[in-house]
């Protein structure tokens, strides 16, 4: 009986792993650091051995799953489930499918992170029930899946939704790490955040922004969100503004193409209406009404487990595709 | 025997109607103008009366004639056929769909004219063998239809690849008719250039530009991309910053949707090289190589029988997603 799916989240700091059934409920989950300083193979072990661990805790046997489902942070070449390059994992022209799948023996398949958590929110999250959704993800930078008709859309190269170097700036900016300037993860990232409230900090003489800098030295988008929640104007300011230029963002992807749902996750979301409010008011004031209408923004709902219930559906949906359920059975 | 299709274009100005084959050919065409004052009673008349000429003068009888697609410049309820507004042609709230097949007793399809001239360049124009394109369409405003996996993308209420109202502008840029201000179209249509180059005219005292403007009263783009044409470089420059302006504005709707072509046609792209060197540069200089690489920007192919082939196309396509070619035969 084949009634399981394995789902992984592979980041650069850590790797979550899930064991999901096929109505996306999570069983039971393991998480563990990346050790990336150890490379490649290092990290396949972990995996094997996450897994072990994963089936052992919740009594399953390899012969019960219908595949393993993993989302990377990298370019991909799907078609043959290649990672061409995961700059955080230090990772560059690896057959991760292939070699996978010679080590379980069951059928594996790849996909961007971003793609993977917008699948796991389309699927058991803020997306339910629809099948036209952008997806974006508001962590160190900001990354996005595309929704079409129930599938991720990947583009002619697997870059579509890569929406986090779209420029939101005509003149000036932070430069990015990709070389342009005023990129919208420069903007409205947490590391964006976390340097326009640096930049704060660097005016003032007292208060709480300056006193959380001063005790840890740094100040993170974790920090600027709380201190805001607490109800600090400058924080609340900073996270204003990030909406502001979201909203914004968010108004040109709606005209081209017109969603269902836009779904916000990631670390900085968790601001809440702070964010959410500004973000949404930009957003109908610069997209017309007939265009908007009919989409609504809302916070995505999996945390940090859209990424591997997402990498699940993957497996589901692939079984779907050749023949309805083939994969799975109740006896 | 039924192995034709009717695709019709109706525009503001004028009718296009054309008798078109299986593989796109395009038989016989009728142009009629758009009585546009006389109501929209008066223009199902005339389509009447031009289907009535069109199969005449090609020697074909309503009982060869697949189906008629019809694209039309309006906001529309596709589930339904009605056109819930067309603007430039007066029309609220009119079930064509339903008329037309009262009228003709043949299936009736209709979609937006961009959606349509959008199909018209991927079945047969500069589209030709690709799946996933975006097209714009440069004239009086900016038109765009976004294809995905060969078909037509609608988005949630049908206004996906209204691009012209993309905000290109922090701050600032001309009022658009549709109440914002900095649009894409404000900036880059027929209309925006004849105002940048009136704007010119206003500075100056001699030169082809003040000419032509002291001799016919007005500028219109088409001038404008003459003048160009024969080296005037107040009227290169104008046509530059429009095609920096939309190289910049396709560098985002790339990230979104990494299409394998970027299709662009409308009278405005008849300026050429003049055009299109700087949107090709503006393009490449704002987005990054791996997502651009495959990504090719080109000039559309049909020209104004764009509308009419994509029209007739969703009658081809329909056909073919009920049953493979069941509504051709060639006995």
């Amino acid at each position: 009986m084949k009634n399981a799916i394995i789902g992984i989240d592979v980041g650069g700091t850590s790797i979550k792993m899930g064991l999901i059934d096929r109505e996306g409920h999570i069983l039971h989950t393991q998480e563990s650091p990346t050790p990336v300083q150890e490379g490649y193979r290092r990290v396949l072990d972990v995996f094997n051995q996450m897994a072990e661990n994963l089936l052992q805790e919740s009594a399953y046997l390899w012969e019960n799953i219908v595949g393993v489902g993993i989302g990377v942070p990298a370019f991909l070449d799907l078609s043959r489930g290649i990672v061409i390059e995961a700059v955080n994992l230090g990772w560059s022209q690896v057959p991760l499918q292939e070699e996978l799948e010679q080590m379980w023996q069951v059928p594996v398949m790849v996909d961007n992170d971003a793609n993977a958590a917008a699948l796991g929110e389309m699927w058991i999250g803020a997306g339910i029930g629809t099948s036209n959704l952008i997806c974006l993800t508001l962590g160190t930078g900001i990354g996005g899946g595309v929704i079409i008709n129930g599938d991720i859309y990947h583009g002619v190269n697997g870059s579509a939704g890569e929406v986090g170097h779209i420029t939101v700036r005509e003149q000036g900016g932070r430069t990015c790490n990709c070389g342009k300037r005023g990129c919208l993860e420069t903007e409205a990232s947490a590391t964006a955040i976390a340097l326009d409230a640096l930049e704060q900090v660097q005016k003032m003489s007292a208060g709480p922004l300056k006193e959380e800098y001063d005790r840890m030295g740094n100040i993170t988008a974790k920090s600027v969100i709380e201190l805001a929640k607490l109800g600090d104007s400058t924080c609340r300011a900073i996270l204003e503004k990030a909406g502001i230029v979201l909203g914004k963002a968010l108004a040109n992807m709606c005209y081209l193409l017109n969603p269902e749902k836009i779904v916000i996750g990631g670390g900085v979301s968790s601001a809440g209406d702070i964010l959410f409010d500004p973000l949404v008011q930009a957003f109908h004031g610069a997209v017309l009404p007939r265009v908007a209408e009919n989409t609504d923004i809302v916070a995505a709902k999996l945390g940090n487990q859209a990424g591997m219930v997402g990498a699940a559906w993957l497996i589901r949906h692939s079984r779907e595709e050749r023949t309805p359920i083939s994969g799975f059975s109740n006896s």
